[in-house]
């Protein structure tokens, strides 16, 4: 299963591929949608969109694992980060992607099996899952591929429980 | 110049296009685009910007006039109401128009010249300058119907104050 995991933002998006096959985790490729402070608010949901919306179309994936944002977000930044989050849900829906969301505690509990686990201790842990030489930088990029990683196991356990009652 | 009105959310966006050439205000159209509660938010996303666009497209319009948010909206709904804004702007940044956002007092001021109006003094206000029968129903309608409204009288005024450095 192709996987898309989402750090949602509006200055900085984070996004990670992996695939997850048997349970065998590979990346496929990662990085970070970023746009200009200076750029109007319209115009920066459209990059995010249209970009996503490209990695979308190229990397075939099949779902979106995206984290869910609570009101105690930064209180300056919820409304704008919002905004950003729904066009970012608007394109995985133009795409027919499956659409999963995590909190930062579920996260770090199948990253890391513990849910207050350090943010260096689940970028760590996603480096080695992931078998890479390094913690992909910025922050937002490795918080995206944890977030896939989350979904690789919780919908993998899922369908294993799913297939019991088959 | 064609307005059209936005009073943002995800259960119900109020829309309203108007028409305002030399100081005159007709209107074109009105109404609200409704999704169930039961409908996955991502559907129902899907379904704003989908109906929204249709109608930027029929319409025309030049602008749209859309309520800025503020953290102290209502808490529970602001990241969802925030996420619907958010493919709102993206349809009208997709379709090239003008994009304007006012405050609740700057529509008061603008519709009844006074930053204290009651909602229902707005909403004859509306009634009286659109030359219609009722006060549209819903309310989100004739939010957004006021909303076009102030925009026609902010950008009718700022062009007469450019036009005098011509």
């Amino acid at each position: 299963m192709l996987i898309l995991g989402i750090d949602p933002g509006y200055a900085i998006v984070g996004y990670g591929v992996i695939n997850y096959e048997a349970n065998r985790f590979s990346v496929v490729e990662y990085g970070a949608v970023t746009t200009p402070a200076k750029m109007p608010f319209n115009r920066r949901i459209e990059c995010i969109y249209d970009e996503l919306s490209e990695i979308m179309q190229r990397t075939q994936v099949q779902a979106m694992s995206i984290e869910k944002l609570f009101y105690n977000t930064n209180a300056k930044t919820v409304i704008d980060v919002s905004q950003a989050r729904g066009v970012i849900m608007l394109a995985a829906q133009k795409h027919n992607l499956e659409i999963a969301e995590y909190t930062p505690l579920q996260v770090k509990q199948s990253v890391v099996g513990y849910g207050r686990a350090e943010k260096k201790q689940v970028q760590e842990m996603t480096r080695v899952i992931l078998k890479l030489d390094k913690i992909p930088k910025p922050d937002d990029t490795a918080d995206a591929l944890a977030m896939a990683i989350c979904h690789a196991h919780t919908s993998g356990s899922l369908m294993g429980k799913l297939s019991k009652y088959k």
